[in-house]
């Protein structure tokens, strides 16, 4: 296997909570290679590269659970780490009404190098994390944090906050039945059916571990993060504490 | 992460067949700082130590479907790569009717350690090599090759060839419904209710590939393995075949 650079970090790895975050899409940097796939400044700061918000959410929410991180370092658009590598998805062509010119046909020689460099060490240290504290005698819980654009196709979205869960529904359920203030809904605006939940399908369901994935809507992120976790940290706490 | 020596190891990593074959029970080696585990020669021969026979089989079925195999140079007394870290039969403290004096009350630092040098880089490797299968536009099957014995707490089994399946039971009702001459059996003498199909969970379900678990009469590989690979291999390939 040849040696790349890791494009991704992980923050707090020995934070002692039950907790696991992750922030797939935390990134809309282009390192080499992949120097921007041909799309213009302003594609570049727009959802389609990247969940705006979402690292800044996740580190306040991680700072407050005592867990640790673990988050992507390149765009999404070079491959989204929370689809397999042979998705369409995982490099995709277009994004919402955006071709995305770097990732026309891509070679399979090329899809092998971005799988090589980003999708296996992300995910390997993702089990890896997961398996020391499984061993270890902890029960982590592995918790995903994304953002969504509130306009999408022209079309408003009315909810603020997705609840979505892969086959274990337990701490989706538990985090519903409290209050955020926000209008919340389970499954929305994506839910498994969609391709969303690999992550959690690949660390979470197979050791049995409760999982779940946040979506917030982004411009409740706009500016400072740390107002929308104090908001939602206690409710995540107490769903954690009842799950455990 | 510290370093380690890999208790793994892989032939033919770029076989080009669409099955990649694991035998996670391969071999009854003790490397240090395992030397034995306080277990006589005998038990070290038995097949609470190992799988006898399948990495043989394996080797035979590997050259025959033109397969990667991927395997564990460790005993599975010391770490049972085929569960998570954290089930209490990943490091028992008793195998059938044997105790196995190493692995009495292990620390939370043991369990670790032998989690970190055989769990970790194991699966990390059959992980990566199936993700760039797939990268590279393959869709690869998973097959798991093991061996159980014949007499199993002072029961003679019938059964001779056991078919296990995960989620998916594609593959494993494709190799039931053709004729292998052998006592066969789906879901026995395990099923994944026992928590046997970790390796399948893991690796082929989060990522929708067809996967089966094998499971041999281990005295029908005494001596050599090329016959049962040779009755064997025919009916693999054209499950493979039906359900790519």
């Amino acid at each position: 296997m040849p040696e790349h650079a890791a494009h991704y970090a992980i923050e707090g790895g020995n934070a002692p909570g039950p907790a696991v975050l992750v922030c797939e899409h935390a990134s809309n940097d282009f390192p080499p290679p992949w120097d921007g796939l041909g799309l213009s400044e302003g594609q570049r700061q727009a959802h389609i590269a990247w969940d705006p918000g979402a690292l800044g959410l996740a580190r306040e929410l991680a700072r407050r659970l005592g867990a640790p991180l673990i988050h992507g370092t390149a765009s999404r658009l070079i491959l989204d780490l929370n689809r397999p590598p042979h998705s369409p998805a995982a490099m995709p062509e277009r994004s919402e009404a955006h071709d995305i010119p770097g990732n026309q046909d891509i070679s399979a020689e090329e899809r092998l190098r971005r799988t090589d460099a980003i999708y296996i060490p992300f995910h390997a240290a993702l089990s890896a994390l997961l398996a020391r504290r499984l061993a270890a005698g902890q029960r982590p819980v592995l918790v995903t944090v994304h953002s969504f654009t509130r306009i999408y196709f022209g079309q408003a979205r009315e909810v603020e906050f997705g609840i979505l869960h892969d086959a274990d529904d337990r701490l989706a359920r538990a985090i519903l039945t409290r209050d955020t203030g926000l209008t919340t809904r389970l499954n929305e605006p994506y839910s498994a059916a969609d391709g969303v939940t690999h992550t959690l399908a690949r660390h979470a369901t197979p050791m049995g571990l409760a999982s779940v994935m946040l979506e917030i809507r982004n411009d409740l992120l706009a500016g400072s993060q740390a107002g929308m976790a104090e908001r939602l940290a206690p409710v995540l706490q107490a769903a954690i504490e009842e799950v455990a």
